[in-house]
C-alpha cells in the first residue's frame, strides 16, 4: 500500500507551482523520491552527496524565485544539507526540505541511520514541521495537507527561505508492481495573498521633515538580485544630481551614473573625510567593500534602513530608522520629496569615479600577470547573457575592483562560506540553457568539487578558475602574512590542478600562466560545446599579494595628484 | 594584544592531556590556530574541508581514545562539522569543537560568516558551552579555565562524545612580531575521578534467582573496540558450553567458539525456529547482521542489556532489564554465576557454523568473480596489525558474511552514513605507522573524497575499492530492485572510476576485473610504500546481486541437507 500523505505532498507540491526536485538515493525516503520521479509536473533529478544537492537546489531556487524541494533519507544526509540551508536562510531563498525520517519508535535504538532530526536545523529555518506518521483519521490528512501548504507559503512569503518537513516513514516503503500513485480526489489547497508593506501617513510626514533638512544622501543598495524598476528609479534620482548611489558588484543594480569604484579610494582617509553623507538610504542585503563599511561606520551622519521585515540590522554603527516597507514603494515616494541637496555632493563623487575609471585598466595592464590582469581581460568576455557565480574571499573582492558589470552576479553572501559555490553555480545551468560562468579560486573549487557528481548536463557551464594554489587572501590581511604560520595554517597551500578533474568529468580544460595563454584561450571558452569548460588561470599566491599592493600604491599617488 | 583566555585554553588541553589538533584555515579563529600550532605538546594539523577535517578528528579519537580538539572559523564551517559530530556522539568518541564565533554585538548585522552558532549541534553534542568574550575580571578567566576543563572531562568520561565550545572573538586576531604565547601562571585544573558502576547485592540476587531459570542464553555483544579482557571472559563461558555469543564482525570480539557465520542461517525459519534463547544478553552498540536482529525479535524471550548509562535501548522489542554497570563486571559475575545449560543447545549453533565454516569458501570460489570473491580473497592478505575501515552500506555487510577476522575492525555505525569513511581511516592513518586499510565501494568513496585534500602523509594508508558505479545495495532490498526508477534514483549510477583522483593526489594505483588480476596485485598493495595505494575491483551491480542470490541458494540448500 502507498502512503498517501506523501502522494497528496507531491501532488500539492506541483499545484503550488513547485516545478524541481533534488533527491539524494536511500531507501527509507522511497516512498517521496517515487511519488516525485513520478510525477509528471515535476522535474526530479538525483545528487549523491547531499551538501552539493542542498546548494544545487539553493542555485536553483536562486534563479527560478520558488521553491526548490530537497529529499533525503534519514540520518546524517539531512547535517550534509545544512551549510546550504543556512545559506538559503540568510539569502532568503526559498527552499522545502523533505528528511525521511524512522518513526518516533525506533529513534535511539541503535537503528541504523537514525539520528534526532527534529529541528535539527535549529533556527535556521523558518520554520520546522513534523509530519504525521499516521492517517488513523480524516484529520491527520487534513493535517498532512496543511502542513505542506504552510510550509510552501512560508518559504515564499516576507523573507523567503527554507522550510523543513521531518517525515517519519514506516515500511513497506515501495508499491507494487502496477501501483498508481493516485492523489487524494480533494487536495486542500491555501492560496497566500501577500501584502506590500506602506508606511503611515504620519510616518512618511515625519521623513519628510528629516529629509528637507538632508544635503548629502547616499544610497547603497546592500546584496540583491537585479531589478529594474528600482534601477530605473535610481538613476532618475542620479540624473536630478541629488543622490549619490554605490553599487557593490553583488547589488546588481549599477547603472551609468553609479559609483562602482568606490573601494579603490574610501579608504583613504584624505579623500573620504570630505564624502561623508549626513544620511546613508540602504536596502537589500550586505555589502562587500570593507573600505565602504568603514567610510559609513566613521562618516554617515544617519542610516536609514528599508527592509519590509523585523530585525535590526545597523552594521555601520548609525541606524536612526528602521523603515517596514517595500524599497520601491519608498524610492517612488523618494524620487517626489527629496529637496535641494548641497551643491558638489555628487560631482565630488563622480569626479573620483571618472578617474579611477579611466586609469585603472592602464594601471592594471602595467603590472605584471596575475589574478588581477587575467580577471580584468577576461570579464569584458563573458557573454552577456550568462549569470557569473562569484566564490568568496577572493573572486567576489577582485570583481567588485573591477567596477561595474551588466550580467547578473550571484555570490552566496548569506554566510560568505566558500563551501557551495560549484554547486550553486549547477543548480543555476540546470535552470537555463544561458551560458553560467563561475569565478572561483582553488579553496572554493576543490571544496566543492562534489558537485560535478551526477549524471545531468553541464554543457553550459564555464569555469574561470584562479590557482594560486592556497588561501589567496591570507596574504592579503595584515595579521597572518607576518606570522611563521602562513603557509600551512592560513593558505593553507595546496598543489591541484583542475586537469584530472577535467579529464574525470570530461569537461573541457586549458590553462593560462600568462596574457599571451589567456588571449589565445578567451574565445574557446565561450565558444558553446557539449560540455562544461574549465580555464584554469594560474598564478603565485605572493605575486598577486604583491600586484595588489602595487595597484593600490599607483591609485594611492592617482588620488594624490 | 594576545588573548590569555585561548591561550590557557590551549595549554589547559595539553596539561589534561589532548595531543591532537586538526584546525581548518580561517582569520576569526586565528588566535586559536596559532596557539594550537605554537603549543609544543599539541600535533597540529590542518584541513581545509571542514566536513572532512572532522571525520579526520574523529577518525584519531577512536583510535587514540581520547579527546581530539577541532577548530575552525565562524560561518558555515562549523556546520560542516556536522555529520562527523552526529556520528562521534552515536559512537560515543570525545571530540572538543571549538568554533570560533563574532562576538555577539556581530550577530545578524550582514556581516560574512556569521550564523547562529551557540547550540548549533543540537541534541548531537553532549553540551554546549559559550566562551566568555571578555576578560574583564579575574571570575571570567576562572569561567574560562572551567569551562575548558569541564567540556574536556565531559567528552572523556561516562559514554564519551562531542562538547562544544563556541568561542566569541574580536580583533586583534594576531599577536605582534616575537609577541610570546604565555599561559597564566595558574591554570585552574579539575582532574576527573571516574567511578565504575557496579550492581547492589539485592540486584544481584534478583539476577541470580531469574537466571537460575534460564537454560538458553545467548550473548550478543554489540559494536565496540577490542577488549582482550572482555574475550576472555566470553571464552571462558564457551568453554564451559553454557553460552552461545554471536560476534557480528563488528563487535571486535570473536574467538574461536562464537558464532560468526549468522548472517547465513539465521533468516533461514526451519532453523531458526529450533535456536530461540530463553535470555539474550546484550552490551555494546548496535549490530550489523539484519537476520540476528530479526530473529531476536522473533524468538528471544527476554533481553538484558548492560549499559552503564541511561536510556531504554530495547532494538529486540524484549528488553525486560537494563544493567546500568560496567560489561566486564558483569561478565566476571556472570562466570560464577550460570547454572545448567540445555544440553545440545551449544552444539546445535556450532554445529551449524562449521558447517557454513567448512562449505562457504568452495561455494564463493565457484561463483562468478565479483565483490564477494575478491573480498574473500583478499581478506586474508590484509596484513595482521592493520586496522580495517569498513564503509557502510555493502563493505560492512560483505564482511560479516565472511566470519571471524582477526584486525581491529572500525565502521561509522553511529549514524551508519556513507559520508565519512575515507576521512576516518585518515585520521586513524595519522595516529599509527601500522597499515590502515579501507574497504569501501564507490559511492561511500568519491562521496568523501576531500579526505585526501591535505599535504600530510598517506603512506600507510591502503584502498580496497569496490567499484560497481552504482549504489548496489538498492539491488538487493525487494523494493527498489522492481521499480522503474533503480538505475536513476536509487543506484544512482555513476561512471568514475579512481584512477584520475590517484593521480591527482599522487596515490598508486591498480586495478583488477577477474580474480587474475587479482592474485597478481594483492601482494604489492600491501607492500609499505612511500604512499598510498588503491586497488579498485571493478564489477557489476547486476552480476554482484545474482551472485549474492545464488550463494544464498546455494547455502540454503545445504541447511536443508
Amino acid at each position: 500500500m502507498t502512503n498517501q500523505a506523501i502522494i497528496d505532498l507531491v501532488a500539492i507540491c506541483a499545484k503550488k507551482g513547485i516545478e524541481n526536485a533534488i533527491l539524494s538515493p536511500g531507501s527509507r525516503c522511497a516512498p517521496l523520491t517515487l511519488a516525485f520521479a513520478r510525477h509528471p509536473d515535476i522535474h526530479a533529478r538525483t545528487v549523491s552527496d547531499e551538501r552539493s544537492a542542498a546548494f544545487i537546489a539553493l542555485g536553483m531556487a536562486q534563479k527560478l524565485n520558488q521553491p526548490v524541494v530537497l529529499v533525503c533519507t534519514s540520518g546524517s544526509a539531512a547535517l550534509n544539507y545544512y551549510p546550504a540551508i543556512a545559506e538559503a536562510f540568510f539569502q532568503e531563498v526559498p527552499l522545502l526540505i523533505l528528511t525521511a525520517d524512522r518513526p518516533p519508535e525506533w529513534i535511539d535504538q541503535w537503528d541504523g541511520q537514525t539520528i534526532y532530526q527534529s529541528e535539527v536545523y535549529g533556527k535556521h529555518v523558518k520554520k520546522s514541521f513534523v509530519f504525521p506518521d499516521s492517517l488513523q483519521t480524516a484529520d491527520q490528512l487534513w493535517y498532512a495537507h496543511r502542513i505542506v501548504n504552510e510550509a510552501i507559503n512560508l518559504a515564499k512569503s516576507g523573507p523567503a527561505g527554507p522550510v523543513h518537513i521531518n517525515i517519519p516513514l514506516r515500511e513497506p516503503f515501495y508499491p507494487k508492481k502496477g501501483e498508481q500513485f493516485i492523489p487524494s480526489s480533494s487536495l486542500h489547497i491555501v492560496h497566500p495573498h501577500l501584502a506590500s508593506k506602506q508606511l503611515s501617513h504620519d510616518s512618511l510626514e515625519q521623513l519628510k521633515a528629516k529629509l528637507a533638512q538632508v544635503r548629502r544622501l547616499l544610497i547603497i543598495p546592500g546584496q540583491q538580485k537585479p531589478n529594474p524598476k528600482i534601477k530605473k528609479l535610481l538613476k532618475q534620482l542620479a540624473l536630478q544630481k541629488k543622490v549619490v548611489t554605490v553599487t557593490d558588484t553583488i547589488s546588481n543594480l549599477s547603472f551609468e551614473e553609479s559609483i562602482a569604484f568606490h573601494d579603490h579610494w574610501l579608504g583613504n582617509e584624505t579623500v573620504s573625510q570630505e564624502l561623508g553623507p549626513d544620511l546613508v538610504l540602504t536596502f537589500g542585503k550586505s555589502l562587500i567593500s570593507k573600505p565602504l563599511k568603514q567610510f559609513l561606520r566613521k562618516h554617515a551622519q544617519s542610516h536609514w534602513h528599508i527592509q519590509a521585515q523585523e530585525g535590526t540590522r545597523d552594521p555601520f554603527q548609525h541606524l536612526t530608522r528602521h523603515l517596514d516597507c517595500d524599497p520601491q514603494y519608498f524610492l517612488e515616494w523618494l524620487v517626489e520629496h527629496l529637496s535641494l541637496m548641497e551643491e558638489g555632493y555628487f560631482s565630488k563623487w563622480q569626479a573620483l569615479e571618472a578617474r579611477i575609471k579611466e586609469k585603472l585598466p592602464e594601471i592594471i595592464q602595467n603590472v605584471e600577470f596575475g589574478e588581477y590582469q587575467a580577471l580584468q581581460q577576461l570579464i569584458r568576455h563573458i557573454p552577456e547573457n550568462s549569470i557569473i557565480h562569484l566564490a568568496n574571499s577572493m573572486p567576489v573582492r577582485y570583481v567588485n575592483f573591477l567596477g561595474k558589470i551588466n550580467q547578473e552576479i550571484s555570490c552566496n553572501r548569506g554566510t560568505s562560506g566558500i563551501d557551495g559555490t560549484n554547486s550553486t553555480a549547477v543548480g543555476c545551468a540546470f535552470t537555463t540553457k544561458d551560458p553560467v560562468t563561475i569565478i572561483t579560486g582553488d579553496m572554493a573549487f576543490f571544496y566543492d568539487r562534489n558537485a560535478f557528481w551526477h549524471n545531468y548536463s553541464l554543457a553550459n557551464l564555464r569555469i574561470i578558475l584562479l590557482n594560486n594554489h592556497a588561501g589567496g587572501i591570507f596574504r592579503l590581511i595584515d595579521g597572518p602574512k607576518d606570522q611563521p604560520e602562513l603557509k600551512e595554517f592560513f593558505e593553507t597551500r595546496q598543489p591541484l590542478t583542475a586537469q584530472f578533474l577535467a579529464s574525470e568529468f570530461g569537461f573541457g580544460y586549458s590553462l593560462a600562466t600568462n596574457s599571451a595563454d589567456l588571449q589565445s584561450q578567451i574565445q574557446e571558452l565561450f565558444t558553446p560545446g557539449m560540455k562544461a569548460k574549465i580555464l584554469e588561470i594560474r598564478s603565485e599566491s605572493e605575486k598577486n599579494a604583491e600586484i595588489i599592493a602595487l595597484v593600490k600604491e599607483k591609485i594611492k599617488l592617482l588620488l594624490e595628484e
